[in-house]
């Protein structure tokens, strides 16, 4: 009997790429509108070049880029970004079938739990932006359990809340970080095809292209 | 003939004193709403305690109280009290009088300037965030100029400007940092006796309680 379902966060809970994506946009947009000479696209161009040289998770990425411009006093425009770009992140909003999901889970007895890579902080300021943070018994990040989602990490998870892989549920987006690892262990998984790795192969027990269908899937066990 | 008026930010532009307070209350009652076991007023004195010992711009804060009080895994009251703190900060609103003082100086045809010290960022993020950034033709930061506000400060300003001291005034609620240095290039002063620095003794050219007595006074120079 399955008692635990554990959940990614992004593009799982919430449409990630879409909000970095925006975030991004409204950041280069605070900028022209504070006076950068540029035009929207061309500092897109730069960011995107950027990105794939220095990862996404490059904490200077406006500094650096208004450098490359040549803009010699910069802290209006770098102010101008940050402020769009936190604006933007911090209204982030679950998938809008999730609360109501995650509510009829809960009332039917099933233990919820977050299992994901990143930073911990970060993470758990998502769920709490989102609302959704008192849904879950816990919450488990990478950055805090000590290594990136793998067959150990879930052993370790599964270690501290005391259950056997045959009780518990997986739900992500990704093979390789959410399907595959918990597979691996004997845990019941189920892909949410959505977001930019909807396309990757692979296949999980189960598979569902919106979070209403997950219930269904559940009852079914 | 005064052509020129540089403005200080912090407890001159808005109450950075009260916001700042106000900001550390609502990061620590977050942390309470997402379950922290204590009460407001235990964290606000070990938060108290930490910035006599830290000075208030340590980034973290938060992070080591809850290590103090044997918190083991911080993330999700980090996240919490972050939140809440960027989100009053990100609130900030001018004295009331300041934005229409603004504009009437401007109309009159008087050049604003800020001068003031700390990062250039920062210092530009509270600008837009109150939206008063438009009204300034130049800001000058210490972050970025090279140095705190001294008269060395104020004779590069007045050189990239190019203008005289007698040509200019100085407002702002410090006696050390806006006061003192201008007054000794001969730039005309105005203290404006508000906030944590109204107590300071020594003497501006000219003071004001409120903004809204500006206008009268550089209107009689």
């Amino acid at each position: 009997m399955k008692v635990c379902i554990f959940f990614d966060v992004d593009n799982t809970l919430f449409p990630t790429a879409e909000f970095a994506e925006l975030a991004r946009r409204n950041a280069i947009r605070a900028m022209i509108e504070t006076g950068l000479d540029a035009t929207e696209e061309q500092i897109y161009k730069e960011l995107q070049r950027l990105i794939k040289e220095k990862g996404s998770n490059y904490p200077n990425h406006f500094d650096l880029i208004l450098k490359r411009i040549g803009v010699k006093r910069p802290a209006r425009f770098v102010a101008a970004a940050v402020a769009a770009y936190h604006n933007t992140k911090s209204s982030i909003q679950p998938y809008p079938e999730v609360p109501k999901t995650l509510m009829e889970l809960k009332e039917r007895g099933y233990k919820l739990y977050v299992a994901t890579n990143g930073d911990a902080v970060k993470q758990w300021d998502k769920l709490i932006r989102m609302g959704i943070h008192l849904f879950f018994e816990d919450v488990f990040v990478s950055g805090e359990v000590g290594e990136e989602k793998s067959p150990h990490f879930f052993r370790k998870v599964l270690a501290e809340i005391k259950a056997h892989p045959s009780e518990c549920i997986m739900v992500g987006d990704r093979m390789d970080s959410d399907i595959a690892p918990a597979k691996k262990l004997g845990i019941y998984t189920i892909r949410v095809l959505q977001g930019p790795y909807s396309k990757e192969k692979g296949k999980a027990d189960a598979h569902i292209s919106n979070f209403s269908e997950l219930l269904g899937v559940v009852k079914r066990l």
